[in-house]
């Protein structure tokens, strides 16, 4: 592996893809052939290489961690956090984002081609959140990166945070886990069960192959992430963002219709996703969630997972995060402790639920500055 | 009005149904003509016609509280609680439960015939929550119960009792709330909306006009409960009762089947919901939740509603149950406290979520059997 520092080095930038040259080996026992990454990087690779700050993205996220998004015109997921003097500095820092295996934003997803040129659509393999990682690491190795100054992720991507810190060790020196999980809990299975059926429910599904047909299963999809969507609010936003307020009119409509804010908002929610996502995509990355569960092989002793970690860790968790609560970070912390590793782990006081951590949190800023450094 | 107290009165006992003599006027300004009321009452209403005890059902219940339901063959909703030396004892009261408006298990509701002969489906007004109560109160008018001694309610059925006596006060004694709220919060609204979104979604609903046509919109219909479901049960419950374990089989099956016993079992939920409900009822009840805020008419000041009120209130919350939070009864009790009411107010320790009130809690019993008298 070869990676010049350069800035003009045409693996380094913005709205880069790559194809990795070995099938990608993965849990479920299959390989995928000609895996292509979709990623951006920001910032400069010094030369020692040392600089490399690997973020990875949540369910319905992307590579566009910190640039304009190319469906939505958006900014990027997290440029309140991702670049010049922000939390994670790219004067100082090389970050890479990798849209995640499995999606639908460039990476090799449900919707891409197999090799008879036609969608994989369900035969896609069921994927895992360490096959996710393999990916990234592959990607890693191609951009000459062997070790990570830090790896730094919310909800699915803390998840990946803890795989990659887990099984590959000797990659990562610092690790930053936010608003996640080692293992998903039943709620939360339970809860990514009601998208998929709400998905595989919609008959232009049709068994996963819509592509081409000029249809796709939007309604479905849309509830999926009306359903999703609740759950990382929390209701005291939810009360004071909307309250009972009526959308639009001085009275209830007696009908159908969206009477409440909450409501109309919710059905924007929903039909703007469609746009911008596939719904293929939606099932495997969540049975990739719903399958999470780090000590699965350890008998449970998430202890044993990071035995001998090199690496120091943060854990961040929200006080109105109900879908990720604090306990689930304190277990981490416990395991963490009881492996001996230098671990941090603070409850952040915010009132946005779950999506804490992509809003306006300045201590979450000092917290990822001060960590990551 | 004459109600004989002999218990071979053809008004009294299992299954019946009665049609109101006059149109039923509805909050949304018409009303509905020839309105059935389904019902069952227990016990013998004695010649006082004081001893008279309404328990009003819940979102997804119905008139069959404790006899076997004519679908599912399962005992009645509340059988633990309604019964002869159960804690609503009808070796000494009268118990009426009445159908509400709106559903599907014999009381008038979308499925039932309009006057041209046809189902109503969506040309059904939109009802409220102190709709239903008025039809209940002219089942009362029938039955010669002029009084109650109580009326008892969980969940809708206690925003029911709510309703009653804020607005009938003369024709209650005794209160009883049981994890309920005065007004529905936004989280719960989204949530409705999730469910009706998913029915709606179904092109087996058809516009509503799915009567006749062979098909129902089951899939929407089973979405929107599964969901709902979720919202009944502590996080700790599902936990305890699912955790991950898997369902009949050793090892995950890197496939979209229900690998986890927490999906299979929300999948039966769905499913089996279908065989007993009918969507348009789903639509129709949980919009008359997403509508209902007793102080919507004085600003807000819940205090005024109960203003003057003569019955005595109890109001139980519980724990686990963060659907209808220990806050939203408080709310209640300060009102009533404000309004000079006699109220007792008790947060039990349950684990089973909002679903608590129809489970294994021995203090809630005890709380009833003690109110109720």
């Amino acid at each position: 592996m070869d990676a010049p520092a350069q800035p003009d080095d045409s693996r380094f930038g913005l709205n880069r893809r790559i194809t990795l040259p070995q099938p990608l080996m993965l849990d479920g026992g299959t390989s995928l052939d000609n895996v292509e990454i979709a990623y951006e990087t920001y910032g400069t690779l010094n030369a020692e290489r040392s600089n490399a700050v690997l973020v990875c993205h949540a369910t319905s996220g992307d590579q566009f961690v910190a640039s304009q998004h190319p469906i939505t015109g958006k900014p990027g997921w997290w440029s309140r956090s991702v670049g010049p003097g922000k939390p994670i500095d790219t004067d100082r820092h090389f970050v890479v984002c990798a849209n995640v295996l499995g999606s639908c934003m460039g990476s090799t997803g449900p919707a891409s081609l197999a090799s008879d040129g036609q969608p994989y659509a369900l035969r896609f393999p069921v994927i895992t959140i360490r096959d996710m990682v393999r990916a990234q690491i592959a990607l890693l190795d191609l951009l000459g990166i062997e070790r990570l100054h830090a790896v730094v992720g919310g909800s699915m991507g803390g998840m990946q945070a803890l795989s990659l810190a887990a099984h590959w060790p000797g990659r990562v020196d610092r690790v930053m886990v936010i608003a996640a999980t080692a293992a998903m809990p039943a709620q939360n299975i339970a809860f990514q069960e009601v998208g998929r059926q709400a998905i595989m429910a919609d008959p232009n599904w049709q068994g996963g192959n819509y592509y081409g047909t000029g249809t796709a299963p939007d309604s479905g999809l849309a509830v999926a992430r009306m359903a999703a969507h609740i759950t990382y609010l929390s209701e005291e936003s939810m009360h004071e963002k909307f309250g009972r307020r009526l959308q639009d009119r001085a009275s209830k409509t007696f009908g159908f219709d969206a009477d409440f804010q909450v409501e109309s908002y919710l059905r924007h929610q929903g039909a703007s996703f469609t746009g911008r996502f596939d719904a293929n995509s939606y099932l495997y990355i969540t049975k990739a969630m719903s399958y999470f569960d780090l000590a699965e092989d350890h008998g449970g002793r998430l202890a044993e997972v990071f035995a001998g970690t090199k690496s120091r860790f943060c854990l961040v968790s929200f006080d109105s995060d109900w879908l990720y609560p604090t306990r689930e970070s304190r277990k981490i912390a416990h395991a963490l402790n009881a492996a001996g590793a230098p671990v941090s782990f603070v409850e952040l006081s915010a009132p946005y639920g779950h999506d804490s951590f992509l809003l306006d949190v300045p201590e979450l800023d000092r917290v990822i500055a001060g960590f990551v450094g």
